[in-house]
């Protein structure tokens, strides 16, 4: 079982694989890992993944074979571990407890090459809503305090399979910069009364420049305070702290201003690596407070590779304006 | 000129490049900058870098003209940019100032193929020497909050030339992180009355499973909580907030042990891509509790791509438990 350690000095969790660690050795082969022969995704190739959570399938078909649209798998390498108890415990000064969580992978279609701008938006309207059920069924589990959907799109980004897929890790403690983005956004309610989201929406929808496109639910655009060059959000215009109240007509019109934006950004940087991130409050109760967030998906596509000392220090240089990334982005035809 | 923008949710400042931004043709091209020829840093080629802030040089030779060791010079392509006021204003609901700063490079050596493990005891102890008395020079500016001494070493790591130099950029603010870590570290101080780092120091030596080696001044070894796999810090043993009040005896001793695990590092992992970065404290007065701050080394090898949705979070998977990792760097000869 995998490690959860804290941080004595700002307080931030990290995994630790003490199960299957890796050695000098191993980090050379990382590269070979990008192709498509054997894809434990494929259909038709379902035995080769641990036995499927969920799925949708045509009903005459068993799980784990052939018949499916979307399915559903624990990750075959998880980076943490279902069962179990956490066991939260000091080791000298330092704090940790077992590496207890979820970790499931959402094989978003059948085909290995038909990423999320090539389906249809009624198929990736299924993917969302593949995205809202699991997040739910594991908010059951009170272990959990937050759940954490993510893709990592190209090698760059991450991904170590090209078979589209979208992550799901539910953890047994809130991340640091989740914590620290719900922190910031409480106290702008607290003082004015006010979401900034909401804010920022309404200054973004009277600026005009950093919008990408508006649809009759979300608001796309490049954020002011952009970290990375495309950098690029998609906002709900209703307010909602909770990912998982999505209501089936946001989730319609999401299907299609996802395809719309990953498209875009796909046509206009020639395919890049990216990764995006559902952002969203912890359905912790404290509900008053957390009326202050605001869920919301942020994509950030790996462009450059000066993301090295970034990581050390919280300081970004940003090499392509919102402004600017914006104009390509409004401009692309998809 | 660039713009400093900061985030309205967590307060995080980030450097736009308005000046000279990126286009989506301009990143594919990232790739083919690791090349040697007619390299502006190497000796001979000294017209091709904007002219020299402080050398090392031979007495008889002229400012700009090979008869040099170390060489200073302005970022030709800078983050930020040193004339000017910071001009600071609110844009609607979002906060920003000119992009004011210094950015230069630290030239280590005339080799082109010397790294920092190739040179001498003695030659690196001048690096050392000349990172602090940029240092101490720039903090003399009073627009100047923080002085960041950092180096990208491969591609992957964010280097965009192979010739050592090291990076030093000058901010008109606090990086976030930094912050964090003394906030996190003065509160420890307010409670406990005692320095974190020591503190830690005192558990790493007693368990020693994590410690990669110990000299007189020195204790260099990996984070209970690291973050990246070979994660390795060098605390020096003496308390002492600021790296530019490090003394003589300590730069000697310093330059064998930087020297060694980088080596060490180079050995063991086929020569990886890493970043390295001086944590200190800003020199701000408020120093008695800045006492609880302790300087240090941090050294990140590059060894995954999977740090992508990391950015996101602030949450972290290590792959190789740093008692795994320590052990790999304690046992290789170099």
């Amino acid at each position: 079982m995998g490690e959860l350690r804290k941080d004595p000095i700002v307080a931030r969790w990290v995994i630790v694989d003490t199960d299957d660690p890796k050695v000098p050795g191993d980090f050379e082969k990382e590269e070979h890992s990008w192709k498509s022969d054997n894809c434990p995704f494929c259909y038709g190739n379902e035995s080769l993944t641990p036995p499927e959570i969920e799925a949708i399938r045509d009903p005459r078909t068993k799980p784990n074979t052939p018949g499916w649209t979307i399915r559903v798998v624990p990750n075959k390498f998880p980076a943490l571990q279902i069962e179990g108890d956490l066991n939260r415990r000091g080791v000298g000064i330092f704090d940790m407890s077992n590496g207890i969580g979820a970790h499931e992978v959402i094989i978003e279609t059948p085909y290995h090459d038909k990423n999320l701008p090539d389906l249809l938006d009624s198929e990736v309207e299924n993917v969302i809503r593949m995205y809202c059920r699991r997040a739910v069924d594991l908010t059951k589990d009170n272990r959990f305090k937050y759940i954490l959907l993510f893709k990592n799109y190209g090698p760059s980004a991450g991904a170590s399979l090209s078979h589209p897929h979208t992550q799901l890790i539910a953890l047994p403690m809130v991340p640091k910069n989740v914590a620290e983005e719900i922190k910031g956004s409480m106290d702008y309610f607290d003082f004015r009364e006010r979401c900034i989201f909401c804010d920022i929406m309404h200054q973004e929808i009277q600026d005009r420049e950093r919008l990408v496109l508006e649809s009759e639910h979300f608001l796309v655009f490049c954020p002011f305070v952009s970290r990375f060059s495309f950098e690029t959000w998609i906002v709900p215009k209703r307010h909602n702290p909770y990912f998982c109240h999505v209501n089936n007509e946001e989730i319609i019109d999401l299907a299609k201003v996802l395809r719309q934006t990953l498209g875009r950004i796909k046509i206009s940087l020639s395919d890049p690596a990216y990764n995006f991130i559902i952002h969203t409050s912890p359905l912790l109760g404290d509900s008053d407070r957390e009326g202050g967030y605001h869920w919301h998906m942020e994509i950030m596509p790996k462009l450059v590779r000066t993301a090295g000392f970034e990581w050390g220090t919280g300081f970004y240089i940003v090499s392509t304006p919102p402004e600017l990334a914006a104009k390509f982005l409004r401009e692309t035809k998809f």
